[in-house]
């Protein structure tokens, strides 16, 4: 975790895009008998079972593990960036760190996930989409506390003034350690556990002894480096021309959902529950940005403001997710060192695992969202956060980890966040950011009532006589009430005005203290907010990673790479090749292309002379799922990617077919079943 | 204008956003004879005919028109802002200038529009889309002009710092005294117009005297002004913790594509033409943002950048396009002070009003996009730039204009920008963005050949000798047959070493020049960039205005809200309302409302006691065409918006005939066809 103070930022953005390596629960959940990553081959990444080792082995094992992580992860990342599914932006300038372009097929990807979004979430649930901007001035963020808190540490080389992360480079220590210095005692050992384990809890003073005791110097150079010392990572602006308005980037969305609660509120006739959503650009000026496209200076995020009666957390529609079952971790299986486990959802909050049912019904929505996209469920949990790692305001907190070959990554942050980020801008701004409840009938309540008798206190404290008032009418009831009694035994009480920074004897004239009964129509809160929050970028990321594989070519003498996304995730959904080159086949290609356009198919054509197993290749390497061949001028070969099946369909009703199974209302099978299969003439070399 | 230097500037994103006022063209377009905004009721924002009268009356029927315009434009901001089509941001924080979010309404308005822009652009033509960062390291746009050229002229208040765009002080003298001022004599008159017309080609000295003759001072305080001056309108920002890599935040996205070049070609089989496509947010700090939603601080804009072998700028689907008759605007009309007329595109093409048929190509289909999306084809227009607007390096450029209440607004411009952009960058990273044609057989060319001998001119100039060398290599062909000639003649020759800044004497020795014939397989060149790059919140807000309309109650007592938008473009496709409060209609409305989910479409459930006409009303207002009113269970109520024509369908079927209908498969005619008609009932009030 990056923000040490308990601030809606540990809960939400940071969370989103803390470190993914090495926590405490990653600790205990990579014992694993089975390595992880076996040797990169082609078909072996399949599912394990988790099994507690000791620990010398799983050191072992670990090392020659990290090794095939390392291939395997390679493998994707060369594919990804050879066939233009992320660009290093500014390539042609050197690029710079942590900023990446989504080409082609990674944009379209995109783009399906967002709408995907859009259909599962926004449509679904009758969410209110808003879009705000990313130049956001500055009190806003000082109410949110990212101004002040959303920072992290940073050592300078005291002689060249790079930057580092300072929990990097304890971590990298510690790690290189455990894992290249065969030098290392058992009890050293155990010891670079244990900081590894409680890193991301350490104080600045702390991590600086730590760094100073271990001897660390500066990566680059072995100079030494300074203490560490808070970095925000906002980028700064400035607002209109006469540099007075300073202003950043907005490091989250959610923020835009909350200042507007009123407007939203009001637009929903005033009635609760109901969710904002928005997916929009956030910014984050990474110290010194690694892991790839997991941490990023500039990334989407989808986020979702549920906002809540705090008296009513329930949700009409948890029925509907009741009986899904998948991994869970809840706090007191990490705490006792257990595995995450397969859990009911209707039981973990009937059992109070999980908070409350609205909290469980989008842990259960995000499971089937990312499932759909093709993440594979063993390799997802739902991880609740540790007391530690909670802000006092929250209720519950829960991420989606997706495991890949960086370890098991925050992708998606479901928190209860009370009612902390209404009541903090209503605090800050002066406006009310609440909701009311009517009674069906009056209730007579009895309302605590202090009045300062100002003259008195006037005489008495003079200047002092306005915070005197202040801190006497900011008093609890319990307070109160003993001030009374105190008043009407003894005539006078010491006082405590935190402002004065001092007791003050306050009589029995000076304030009346009194319960009055009063009649109440309605009942006005500021609601709670659940908040799921999607991390799109490393969401696209592991699903990349689960969606490759490779196999041998017909051959056997090279292997071919694979992405098996489903139609909704696919960049280009059909390719059309002639298979041979002539203008008759050309012709016909183009009048499929044509009808695919017109059904809204996005496609490739490709009409180069290459061998049709070739070009099949190529376009399982983009993850297409159907190609058409056009082998006659009435009928056309189509092959479906993963099981490299075909089937014979008319030229004219080829594009609806596509369309069937690309838009989800066939399936392969189904379709297997209306129309031959081919087996011959188009082979795949 | 807004840049004053012929840069890429000028053509794109600055005219995008330019000041879409009073402006030559302008002028000379509003000197219709109808008044352009009769005054504000409810049915007559009609067409006008455009005919040319004497000033005097112009100018007494301008002043009434202003009036009518602000009437209208209340009017629709008015509901806009109530309905939460958009909210100034952060306004509980008193809002920033320039900065608005886009509330549910107005986000679905603009999703929609995106994705119809995908559909229309992307889909239509295979373009390769990306998504860079807004993120954007100093050298890039330095590279592209940005950070020398992106100015406005800014005049600070001389005693409270306060910052005022120069030309636009200049204009409101101006307008203001020509609207409000009688006592101005006809001469004076006539200056003002003058000034106005050529107020975007003033340089700095010029508009600064123009402030001093005419006195004109702060608004706000009276105190003198300074003299003008430039400010840079990119937000700045720093990359990274050591505050040494300057970036800003991207004032458009092309150059993203643009840097991408070489890739992308790569990724399109190596051939020309592609286009590429970015739909993203773009930042501009404004110095004093007015015009409401046409002038802002941030915006989404959708870029093409279609990439053309210089040599052959024909377009394959040209034909589609080029029978389209609409209003244009060439330079010349302009100049010669005629007013827009309709023009064959075909024609406009071949007599060379538009330089060639890849730009009119999208021309044509930025036409249909508009017209597509309920853009009045009466009030749009084509308006070519005039000399003094493009850049040397531009071949042509149009802008899509657009009127409304504030004048005619650049929405779209459309630009053959020639090479000007893949120079740039290949001349300050090095990088060649080249593109390559292979010739079917060799060719064979002469080629100049200058081959400086260095040990001569060393001798000669010493430490002078590479700016020498250097400077004879850059010799164009005719320069260095002329050379050689005087060299074989007189033995010796002067030349001009500029970056030396004076002449050396050549001496035959130093250098040899000859013309050698040499095979080539190959032509290398740089690809021409045609742009169509389009402002989408500017084209929304047109769209709100052409949309609106106003009719009266049933009871005649009020005037009623209606945004007429298409199916396509409507935020919410269909509302559902049960007639009267009882379960029975009530569980009818929500298995309604649950088959419009499963069938993708957007819905609003109304289930409050209000009057159904009220009801109608409250969704008129928001551009729902199809209201569905359960007033049985067997069979409901459907009605359209703007007919208020109704039908009665089974409940069974509703959700399959409004998707056909939003969809666009049927129209409503269509439906009103196969369905009995509904005249009873549910009357509107």
């Amino acid at each position: 975790m990056l923000a040490k103070s308990p601030s809606r930022i540990l809960l939400a953005a940071v969370s989103l895009l803390g470190s993914p390596s090495l926590s405490v629960s990653a600790c205990i959940a990579s014992k694993s008998k089975l390595p992880k990553y076996p040797p990169f081959s082609s078909s072996c990444f399949g599912l394990r079972s988790v099994v507690r080792v000791a620990e010398t082995e799983m050191e072992a094992d670990a090392a020659q593990e990290a090794r095939n992580r390392e291939a395997f992860r390679q493998a994707v990342v060369n594919t990804l960036e050879r066939r233009l599914f992320y660009i290093p932006s500014f390539k042609i300038y050197r690029g710079v760190a942590g900023l990446y372009d989504y080409g082609p097929p990674g944009c379209a990807v995109k783009s399906n996930i967002l709408a995907f979004w859009r259909q599962h979430f926004v449509l679904e649930e009758n969410m209110l989409e808003v879009d705000c901007p990313c130049v956001t001035p500055e009190i806003v963020l000082k109410a949110s506390g990212h101004v002040d808190k959303f920072t992290d540490l940073m050592v300078k080389d005291e002689k060249t003034g790079t930057c580092y992360r300072a929990d990097h480079l304890l971590k990298d220590f510690c790690k290189e350690k455990l894992e290249r210095d065969p030098a290392v005692s058992t009890e050293k050992a155990a010891e670079f556990r244990h900081v590894l384990a409680i890193l991301d809890g350490l104080s600045p003073e702390e991590l600086g002894a730590k760094i100073k005791g271990y001897g660390i110097t500066a990566p680059d150079t072995k100079n030494p480096l300074s203490a560490p010392f808070p970095f925000n990572l906002m980028f700064q602006t400035s607002i209109g021309p006469s540099g007075v308005s300073p202003g950043y980037m907005r490091p989250e969305t959610a923020q835009g959902i909350f200042v507007n609660f009123k407007d939203l509120y009001y637009y929903n006739g005033s009635k609760l529950p109901f969710a904002a959503a928005q997916i929009g650009q956030a910014f984050r000026n990474e110290i010194s940005p690694r892991q790839g496209l997991l941490r990023v200076r500039e990334f989407t995020l989808a986020e979702i403001e549920h906002f809540v009666d705090p008296e009513d957390k329930s949700h009409p529609k948890f029925s509907e997710v009741s009986d899904l079952e998948f991994l869970m971790f809840p706090r007191e299986d990490q705490v006792s060192g257990q595995a995450a486990r397969r859990i009911c959802l209707g039981e973990a909050v009937s059992e109070g695992i999980v908070n409350n049912e609205t909290l469980g019904y989008f842990i259960g929505r995000v499971f089937l969202f990312l499932t759909h996209l093709g993440i594979d469920k063993e390799r997802l949990r739902f991880r609740q956060h540790l007391a530690n790692e909670m802000a006092h305001y929250a209720a519950d907190c829960w991420d989606a980890e997706i495991e890949c070959s960086y370890g098991w990554i925050e992708c998606v942050g479901i928190a209860d966040r009370s009612a902390y980020d209404l009541w903090a801008h209503t605090d800050k701004s002066g406006v009310p950011l609440v909701a009311a409840v009517k009674f069906s009938e009056p209730r007579e309540v009895e309302k605590l009532v202090i009045a300062p008798v100002k003259k008195e206190l006037g005489l008495a404290f003079k200047g002092d006589q306005k915070r005197v008032v202040e801190t006497l009418e900011a008093m609890g009831e319990k307070e109160a009430m003993e001030m009374k009694a105190t008043l009407e035994s003894k005539g006078e009480v010491e006082f405590h005005v935190c402002t004065l920074g001092k007791d003050v004897t306050i009589k029995k004239s000076m304030v009346t203290i009194s319960k009055e009964k009063k009649k109440e129509h309605q009942r006005v809160f500021t609601p709670s907010v659940i908040e799921p929050s999607f991390g799109i970028g490393r969401i696209i990321y592991c699903l990349y990673e689960h969606s490759f594989y490779t196999r041998p070519s017909r051959g056997g003498d090279e292997q071919l790479n694979v992405f098996r996304f489903p139609p909704l995730v696919a960049p280009i959904k059909c390719t059309v090749f002639p298979l041979v080159q002539n203008q008759q086949y050309e012709e016909v290609a183009k009048r499929i292309a044509k009808s695919l356009t017109a059904a809204g198919i996005s496609y490739k054509i490709d009409i180069t002379g290459t061998s049709i197993g070739k070009r099949y290749a190529r376009t399982d390497e983009l993850g297409v799922p159907l190609a058409v061949t056009v082998d006659s001028t009435s009928s056309v070969t189509l092959r479906e990617r993963d099981s490299k099946q075909q089937i014979r369909v008319n030229v004219e009703e080829v594009a609806s077919v596509v369309k069937e199974v690309t838009d989800g209302l066939s399936t392969w099978a189904d379709v297997l079943w209306k129309y031959p299969t081919h087996s011959f003439g188009t082979t795949e070399d």
